[in-house]
């Protein structure tokens, strides 16, 4: 089945709001195996919103609508619906008496417009809202079902949870599973053209891959008749890109994101973690400090912006910041390792770089950074380019860095595992 | 003229990404006088994008679109609008060198999918873009003007700043000048009820208020016949703004975030600052080093999630953190002034509180986050209550600490000029 959604206000064409709502109700109709090819945004216009609910009823089993339920006189989304699908507007009484309780509860004088809430189209079953006065509606009408639910989050999600999740399940009659595959130190081209066959080659399941910074997400989506039947055909999908990709795969959980990959990783070696920071200022910290429960590995975070920070907070030798620069392999390794003598932390991770606008020279150009890890005292410093404005710089940083602290942690672990020794200096 | 927003992308559709694209894009157009009655999100799907477009182009004079232009095989928006326009895809010298360059820069290999994005519609106006390979594109065709930008919004933003905003502001026929004005340190609905009569009363020029986390933009802009008139109707509205929001407007310039704007007014004083942050784990440092040039200001970032990690980097008392608890406005206290003594700074910004999910008692609840901040000396706490996940309320609290720093510095001189005595603790 084939859903719609179709968000009313003109705060939104103004971008005065973000549309979270349109991105919470399509999460929860993928996960319901519905399809959904279209979202749109229209304003409170009678004209505009009733071409709008054409189209979409000319292309989607089922249509929801947010927004534009309230008392004002330009709130029009559940007049205009009747109108198109040929209903009449009569008063619901229990609405009516929940909007007298409403006020009352509150202290409030009920104003005129307000009753305008208690009317619904004929034959529309009646959500009662508990957030607020407009309840939301569920029509069956020209073989299409269309809701109608509040525009205020705090309205529209426990609405669309408690009582149209549930009488959407009943409803669909496929089930659809996606399970996703996050990649780390591997750029989108590269994943593609490294799954170039299998993208050639996919029809049930679909693959399609997703570019975050310094990350690629690949997808995996199966529709079957059963939920177990849907896993199973992932299975060998998910099996292969798992074969092709190995320890660049952070992990397969939809909620686990790339700090809370690290933070796990840490907990599972009971490894405890310090930062130092230069560009970056506080975001590697920050990014970490996201996983609730960190206080376990999470030592201490230093943001040495400036040299004298760096030679004062963690000892980096005058001598090697005037040898080297404070842009230099040599003192990304002197960060960590003095971030690492200083708090005893088992991994450390340092960033030093120029992350611009200014600031750039011909051998240090803008983009320039390196990050230093050290895993019990083995370091390794990496050099990186970065483009971009300032923000995206640093925050390419944030990731690389995370990438790296992933990739000494299991190198320390498998060379020790083979027997490479423990005290290499790489 | 109408404007009409589309944005391609599977991940949209599935609730993957909220769509903050067409949030930013339609306030910029609000701002360009364009009138937008219709935003759609369409998959990358050949057909209904290709539909999508010529309901766009029966109904609007400029297409907006973004998303789909990236190396792989389902980003297909450049082929689609140059096939729905009737236009051959051409290879763009300039963007080919500029793909080279842009992997040279990394020492990355280029795989063969990223020659895809040389292709340009013939005769669109290739846009450079410094944070990607995809260039966006402007066509002038069939009287319409279409313009294509990537999906990131690091890549989407300073395309359409830099580029498309000025190449629209000739388009438009009509001289539309708008001023911003950022304030912080007082909610959406208070703000927006200490200008009721205003928005009541206004026409030209209009106003209309955005909510971001912990500010509040107010927006007025108006439509004249010359530049120098509509700065000149613009001038007693935000006159009156200034008068009653006084010192909570901490800029009435569209560039100027409120980190920028704290490092002006600790540069504007010559003072230093330092930060020693629990809950929002270096975020404070991290925004703070977003402004160019803060060198000059910010001495050193402590983050210390642990009570012994507040213990050892910072010298808060054993006995505070016993009888207090961290959560507390004694420990943010001393934190403060313990940062203060560390690095000899001026100004020092403390944080701590709980950020949940976990963590939560009745006593002190999750959302419940303590700020210090201590000007030479004189140290200010003050206790906040926040909603909402985890990373909500860290940056909320993220938020309100650079208010407090403003609000403490404008304190501190001011009771100095006025003679009030400059070691009071509040």
């Amino acid at each position: 089945m084939v859903v719609e959604l179709i968000s009313v206000g003109t705060e939104i064409l103004l971008g005065n709001i973000v549309n979270t709502n349109a991105a919470y109700l399509a999460e929860k109709c993928a996960a319901l195996g519905l399809a959904c090819y279209y979202q749109t945004v229209v304003g409170d216009n009678e004209k505009r919103l009733g071409e709008t609910l054409q189209l979409a009823k000319s292309r989607a089993d089922i249509l929801i609508l947010s927004g534009g339920l309230g008392p004002t006189q330009d709130d029009l989304t559940k007049e205009t619906v009747a109108k198109v699908f040929g209903k009449k507007l009569v008063e619901d009484a229990r609405t009516k008496e929940k909007i007298q309780e409403y006020f009352k509860k509150r202290g409030k004088t009920i104003t005129d417009n307000n009753w305008k809430q208690a009317l619904v189209p004929e034959g529309a079953i009646v959500l009662d809202n508990d957030n607020g006065t407009a309840p939301g509606l569920i029509m069956e009408v020209e073989n299409k079902t269309v809701i109608l639910l509040p525009g205020p989050p705090g309205e529209l999600k426990p609405l669309f949870e408690g009582r149209v999740f549930p009488y959407l399940q009943i409803k669909t009659d496929k089930i659809i599973r996606s399970q996703v595959v996050k990649i780390c130190g591997i750029g989108e081209s590269m994943v593609e053209s490294m799954i170039k066959d299998m993208i050639d080659r996919q029809e049930n399941p679909t693959i399609a891959t997703y570019a975050k910074t310094g990350e690629v997400h690949i997808r995996v989506t199966a529709e079957a008749d059963s939920e177990k039947h849907a896993l199973k055909m992932m299975k060998p999908v998910v099996h292969e890109l798992k074969k092709r990709f190995q320890e660049n795969i952070y992990t397969t959980n939809e909620e686990v994101t790339l700090e809370q990959a690290c933070v796990d990783l840490l907990l599972a070696n009971e490894l405890t973690i310090s930062t130092m920071e230069s560009c970056t200022g506080g975001m590697i910290a920050a990014r970490l400090i996201n996983v609730p429960g960190v206080s376990e590995v999470f030592k201490a975070g230093y943001v040495t912006y400036s040299n004298k920070a760096k030679r004062k907070v963690l000892g980096v030798k005058q001598s090697t910041l005037k040898k080297y620069t404070a842009v230099s392999a040599k003192v990304a390794e002197e960060m960590a390792q003095g971030v690492s003598l200083l708090t005893k932390a088992d991994v450390t991770l340092s960033v030093t770089g120029v992350a611009g606008p200014d600031g750039g020279t011909e051998e240090k150009p803008v983009g320039l950074i390196y990050i230093g890890c050290s895993v019990k005292g083995r370091t390794k410093v990496m050099e990186y380019h970065f483009d971009g404005s300032r923000m995206k710089i640093r925050e390419s940083a944030v990731v690389a860095a995370l990438t790296l602290l992933r990739q000494c942690v299991l190198e320390y672990f498998s060379e020790i595992t083979f027997g490479k020794g423990k005290n290499k200096k790489n």
